[in-house]
């Protein structure tokens, strides 16, 4: 990883927003820039500097990741002795910070620590995220992991076909799968396993339950393994049994929609656009009011990132980003579906990181 | 759960602050006060009405778990909806906020949803937390699930040291115990499970490697498992091989320090006196040094809530507080150790609720 490259990035957006400093306090936000990967730290930049704060735990951890920046060791706060670095650094004469990382109470703190002179107007809020941007568009070595991320999302599936079968709790079936995701070298799952079984699959977030798998019905397995910090995100939904007419067609129609939203990644689209192609699909199917959520998210270092996938959203797709894509329908006490693939956006269209089959298993 | 005594002594707390509203979005106070899972609400509350927001995937669950107070859904932010809803009812001037858990940008997007009037002075940022009080005393039904999960952590003890043996990776003991735990009905793991061997063991943080445990050397295990919402929270240090004498005596040092501290949890105590009479002891040991953190927390909903069992800490134990009593000794490059317990406080002592033995275990 390139942290230079990502902190001389950072700075061209700072000078860009007339800032001659910047707190960068949101972990996933400081790792990316620094490579420390520990729990208590803050990272104060400016236009020539860059220090990390952190405290004695992270010793040797923060020697060991951190090259692009002077590490230092405190007692106290990271974040606050950071702001004081910051308010003595020369021709520093307002530092940025983010709001949405930043409570009500930290910002007090931070400015009870401040000299009475620099309380009022040194700490200025960010009027837009400086690193969430950067963070958007991966990079070769986040890209080469998140792959590999996305390809490990895709054993295990092939793992738990495997496992599965009526009759087995769907706690038994998230306990198989994260542990044969730790055997396999994940460091954790990326968000609590989905595992709805039955009529519960009609559940956007059913966590698994004590519940059997059924002799007949749907099965939505949807989860995340996290590798070198990376999430992973895939959704499958399987059958058990023979499927009705109306269950078939409505995977049909789903995965259609699944598949459209996939063919209009490109760069330069809308993700409003990719939305309506997945959207439209179930719409023409009657199926709009059941789909009653965003097509897909970003992804990387945290589970959910910008762009959002949704009706209506105006960012247009990059080269670099990588989004999922996710559309499902769900019929309170009947059933649900949901397919959903990790697509890298390229220069020219969408490659799925996912290639786990689509086509309706029946087991 | 009694959701409707604890929201009626919120009450009484909010008339002490003289406050006629309170906006709670801290998601572990919202369902200790209303019984709530779901990962998006607000609850606000007034001292005659009690209100939950959430969106349309939580309909259903919010009528089954909700009782205590009215459930209203919403399509945009629930803690918005909720801070506009106080701002109209009738004899609410001030609504209090928990400015530890609120962001700078979320704050001014609430005022920025309320009348132009109200924007200066209706929401006010809470001077200490209100809710955190009362979550710090468990009640019976608290204490019930509490234990629950604490035998629970005690029985995949005793499940691991059947499994361990040198030449098994790290990882692969995290994955059999998180996978145990989860058969016998966890929720999750109530924080990314400590498995350091050998060396590593002088990491106080030390995740789960692909490194082998060793022929001779500590394990340290630092797990918990979540029941019902509450965590379970517990440390064993184990010893394969023959000790060597050092190793023997810094072992007998350490439950030496852990037994004195749980013996000095008693009703009235301050959290300082039980860290001394831990860290007394080591420091008899020569070893005050190697014992680089505090003696304990609390723990609930949260694993880490108030009070701090931390030198000089003023806080009195009342009957009712769980907290952990965890000292640890980390020599860098050689070995570490730690025992923990959770012990629950009474009308008169302590009472460990993490019974599984604590005399040093040779495999």
């Amino acid at each position: 990883m390139d942290h230079s490259r990502r902190i001389g990035a950072l700075r061209r957006k700072l000078r860009q927003a007339g800032l001659s400093g910047l707190l960068v306090t949101h972990l996933p936000d400081l790792r990316y820039l620094s490579g420390f990967t520990g729990s208590s730290a803050a990272l104060a930049i400016t236009r020539f500097k860059a220090q990390l704060f952190t405290d004695g735990r992270y010793k040797s951890q923060a020697a060991d990741e951190v090259k692009a920046a002077r590490v230092e060791i405190v007692s106290s706060s990271p974040a606050v002795a950071a702001v004081q670095w910051l308010a003595v650094q020369p021709k520093v004469d307002s530092a940025g910070f983010d709001p949405a990382h930043t409570t009500v109470a930290e910002l007090v703190r931070f400015k009870s620590n401040l000299p009475g002179r620099l309380r009022k107007s040194f700490l200025v809020p960010l009027e837009a995220p400086l690193v969430e941007p950067l963070r958007l568009i991966k990079d070769e070595d986040e890209l080469a992991i998140m792959t590999e991320a996305a390809l490990l999302g895709c054993r295990l599936f092939d793992h738990m076909l495997g496992f599965i079968r009526p009759g087995i709790k769907e706690i038994e079936v998230a306990a198989e799968l994260e542990h044969q995701a730790r055997l396999w070298g994940a460091e954790g799952m990326s968000f609590e396993t989905i595992v709805a079984s039955g009529a519960r699959s009609a559940l956007p977030h059913g966590r698994a339950t004590t519940l059997a798998l059924p002799r007949r019905g749907f099965l939505t397995l949807d989860f995340g393994v996290i590798l070198k910090g990376y999430c992973s995100d895939m959704t499958r939904t399987v059958y058990f049994g023979k499927p009705k007419a109306e269950e078939r067609h409505a995977y049909q129609a789903v995965l259609e929609a699944q598949e459209a939203g996939v063919a209009a990644v490109a760069a330069g689209v809308t993700c409003g656009e990719v939305d309506e192609a997945a959207r439209s699909i179930l719409r023409r199917e009657g199926l709009a009011e059941a789909f009653s959520h965003s097509t897909g998210h970003g992804v990387g270092l945290e589970i959910h990132e910008t762009p959002r996938i949704g009706a209506g959203q105006a960012t247009r797709l990059q080269p670099g980003m990588v989004v999922t894509i996710e559309p499902g329908i769900y019929l309170a006490g009947k059933f649900g579906i949901r397919i959903e693939d990790m697509v890298a956006v390229t220069r020219t269209l969408g490659q799925i990181l996912t290639p786990s089959p689509k086509a309706l298993i029946e087991l």
